[in-house]
């Protein structure tokens, strides 16, 4: 999408070799005009989808998947991070590894929030490892949800995680995907295609 | 604000005696269609103030934030929950207390997105001691920016907050004001007005 390539150009900084900040506008300060745009192509791809309800996990996702579900007009939950478990009533949880933070911890969302009748979209702002993502597959498989897709805002193709998440049938729509970073220079591939 | 006290008293459950759970359309399940109508009653409250940015904190102000924002036509920064500190470049810190989690711990933001120049209107789901807003309000002061309020969902009006960010000056434009809550009964307080 080359409103998003052109903000990561112009306004992302890449730093220590493959570390892509966005923090000016998509996950510390929140450009939402920008985002309304990403919200609206979400829709736009994913539209016919039947999609009931989209799933994402704290916190840069928040705001994102808020965007995009005003276009589709059905309800956002958040997974939660934790290393404790106080969410009341039954809750369902699976273990993600931040690659950024080198550490596990647990993601938990209420039972009461993902029904068998759901066709969930998942949505995240990144891509990389995918940790994150398959943490949120498994918490829609445990709750017999269907999960109609992910979108993803900025995916890391010369990193594992689409290969991981596509390789489950999965069908992925990134809106940016990075080929490359060297030398402070983004390449940006346009070869990836949903599975 | 009828449609939130509605929400409230419909969609809320207590917990414990003094705990409200409104995660099935506030802060964990995102009702988007509701929370647009109270980004809509915060545009109402604040749009002749010259906002220029939105602060929140993680987590679940953000999608309050973002949908708020758009009303506003304004970007969000949220202030991220540490207990290491690792944005790079200059940050604004302070420090906050949760009492829901009995620990303390910093908040930080990139010193980058908060300027001098800002009209700065802070939103929050809930305002009960008020360490969180006490803390956004230390990280605006470090930037030199201007606070032209705080816009909270629920205010708990029985708690100590309320008073203590009023007592600084600071207009505080609350969509429901808990009274009391007694055996699970909510009463609402339409008494409380902005400084």
């Amino acid at each position: 999408m080359q409103l998003l390539e052109n903000a990561i150009l112009e306004r992302g900084r890449v730093k220590d070799g493959e570390v892509l900040k966005v923090d000016a506008f998509l996950n510390h300060q929140m450009d939402v005009a920008l985002i309304n745009e990403l919200g609206k192509e979400f829709f736009r791809r994913f539209q016919d989808q039947g999609v009931t309800k989209i799933l994402t996990i704290e916190a840069s996702g928040i705001g994102i998947a808020c965007i995009t579900a005003q276009h589709f007009g059905v309800p956002v939950v958040f997974a939660k991070k934790t290393q404790s478990r106080n969410i009341d009533g039954e809750v369902l949880t699976s273990q993600v590894t931040s690659f950024t933070h080198q550490r596990n911890y647990d993601i938990i969302v209420s039972a009461r929030f993902l029904d068998p009748s759901d066709r969930v979209l998942l949505i995240d702002d990144f891509l990389a490892k995918g940790s994150a993502m398959l943490g949120l597959i498994s918490l829609v498989q445990q709750s017999g949800a269907q999960i109609v897709g992910a979108g993803i805002c900025i995916e890391k193709g010369f990193d594992v995680g689409g290969e991981a998440i596509r390789s489950l049938g999965i069908h992925v729509e990134s809106l940016a995907v990075i080929k490359e970073m060297q030398n402070g220079q983004i390449v940006f591939d346009h070869e990836i295609e949903p599975a």
